[in-house]
């Protein structure tokens, strides 16, 4: 059986040699697993965003495993997890802190998980800080060269697995309160608005709307890509995920609206 | 026949996934592709620097395929191609925007090009706003399976495609005016002027010469590594890609003279 | 034989190309070398920084080649190294600046070594620079290839090769004086303490104790884990290679007690 391809994603920057330890366990392990670096620049601590980014990145990427590492809990009795998708023959590890339930969501749903917390595939000494290193990239490796799921920990009550609950957009006729789900380097602000929400929404492709967020309203255009317009522009465009966002071409929307993660933004149909 | 790598350089930043998603794309269809990153770090939106930066990497790594993307038109009708190039076993893919052209330039000039727009192996739905994992990455990882380059788009003529012409400096008897072109981790700032260009300036290797930029002018000398001077000295040097570049020993270049890319420096050759 | 696996560490960053353009180099020589980059991030011309990082890395890290690469000197008689280890079948490759020291030193010692300046391996014409790329690079990926190390060089003395003493904590009664080692992402502060200094320093897990940096003495608890306390809370802890650090849970122990690399930090047991 060939050894799986294991995605990575954590908070653990570049800065520090974190990311590049677990891959260093990896390889000891399971020297042939191919490891897809998705991001390790999810902001330090950032569950919400590293769960949207890691459920938005996966169906991209091939069956296997996907260690993701978001854990500002480590150390204490927050379990660790490896869990088994309905949809697709696909395994997630890390913290069951709610980072892999997006993901689990729109893969079907649990199948079977363990809490690998004690796990046989664990270093030893375990430090109390490091799990990514002593936990999940062990067992990520192990799961990757075929290992069963059951070998991997003890069976628990997929019920029992830590959710998240995305925040809602407000949606009234004529005004739409929606959040800031992740700002990207080009400073587009990804909302927690969808397609299926535009029909109530009254905004319209092609047409001008307002957006307010702490400051006075700007004027913006519901437009398919940045180059729709002039530089310096602000539009609305539904992004590479099916997600309404926010951008200025080539400017930063998270800077001329002054937005970061979680802010409310208002938006209002034009005429 | 074999896989063939694949570099990958964008302005994709390390603090998104979109670099890792692209990779997760390429692994999917190319599971064998050895994925050599040569940076994502490339500043955003700046086709110029990382034109220049392709260009230097390129005949350090093995023949295979080539992508690149820096792509602020993405989404209107500007062309994504795929071009062969003359002089070695090569494939460039990415934006027609003239990042790829001074590495076509120095490999020989383009044998063959493609309209990848509308390829047959870009993902599908395709999104406006993320063609390196809807239509660069996907064609990437086919050619580097064998796909013909025929099989990867429409066939253009190599006349056509987006050309871009670095700066060139101004030499006189006595003072040389030229730009930067990139600016290191290390504050180092490289020069749009090669050893070639030497014989006119006046400028010799162990002599002294002075500095211009905004401010007063600086005392340096052109010697060959940074070493060679005090800790804080000013030097002029041919770089590692045979370009003259400005440095500090143990500081900043352009942190001292206040470069950034693009800006006017003034050479003269001292007594 | 299998080619063999190789870290890489530097401080060549994330924005240049630099440790991607070394990578194409390996990939060229020995295609199916398997590169662990362990991390790019490491200060600039931090000697002392990457090599505890190295030296922490590479027990987690498979038997192999381990290039390192921090290189203020380069260009300067200062020489390159590769350095077979007593303790493994693990051959060290950078400059030979001391950086590669507590890494020899912690895995047995020095078993062999030679000079690689002018190695038959390197790349030609060499840069001044640029010793990642023309020299350290080339000589890893062959003797990743399986090449033995006579190949790669002139024998040296292994007493010849450059140490780095490592800083060290002054212990007296009810008072310990111990140093920043590394600050990570998380504002994580490392000292020069280990667990087998514990006994002297009065030091004790679950006790409370002061710390003492630039300005008035902070209270701290010495505890296992940052969420072992509540948020905002400053802890000494054994971190996952086992040495003292400062945390705070959710903040930064750096910010908080304005901690940089080198800095002193007295600490007193509490009662």
């Amino acid at each position: 059986m060939a050894t799986l391809p294991i995605t990575f994603l954590s908070d653990y920057g570049y800065a520090d040699e974190f990311a590049g330890v677990c891959r260093a366990v990896i390889a000891r392990i399971a020297p042939d697993a191919a490891v897809i670096d998705l991001t390790h620049g999810i902001p330090r601590h950032a569950i919400e965003v590293g769960a949207a980014v890691l459920a938005n990145a996966l169906p991209f990427a091939p069956p296997g495993v996907h260690l993701a590492v978001i854990d500002p809990e480590v150390g204490t009795s927050r379990r660790g997890v490896a869990v088994r998708v309905a949809a697709d023959d696909r395994v997630l590890v890390g913290p069951d802190n709610g980072l892999l339930w997006p993901s689990i969501d729109s893969l079907g749903g649990a199948a079977a998980a363990v809490d690998v917390s004690l796990s046989a595939f664990r270093l030893e000494p375990i430090s109390a800080t490091f799990h990514g290193r002593d936990v999940f990239a062990p067992v990520a490796a192990h799961l990757a060269l075929g290992a069963a799921l059951a070998e991997a920990g003890e069976e628990i009550d997929v019920g029992s697995l830590a959710s998240l609950q995305p925040s809602e957009p407000s949606i009234e006729v004529g005004r739409v309160v929606a959040h800031v789900v992740s700002v990207d380097r080009y400073g587009n602000a990804s909302l927690d608005l969808a397609d299926r929400h535009l029909p109530e929404t009254g905004l319209k492709l092609g047409r001008p709307l307002s957006v307010e967020s702490e400051g006075a309203p700007c004027d913006a255009v519901f437009t398919p890509t940045f180059a729709d317009v002039e530089p310096g522009q602000l539009i609305l465009y539904e992004d590479s995920y099916r997600h309404l966002a926010l951008a200025v071409n080539r400017g930063s929307a998270a800077e001329v609206l002054n937005l970061g993660l979680g802010d409310e933004v208002t938006l209002r149909p034009g005429d």
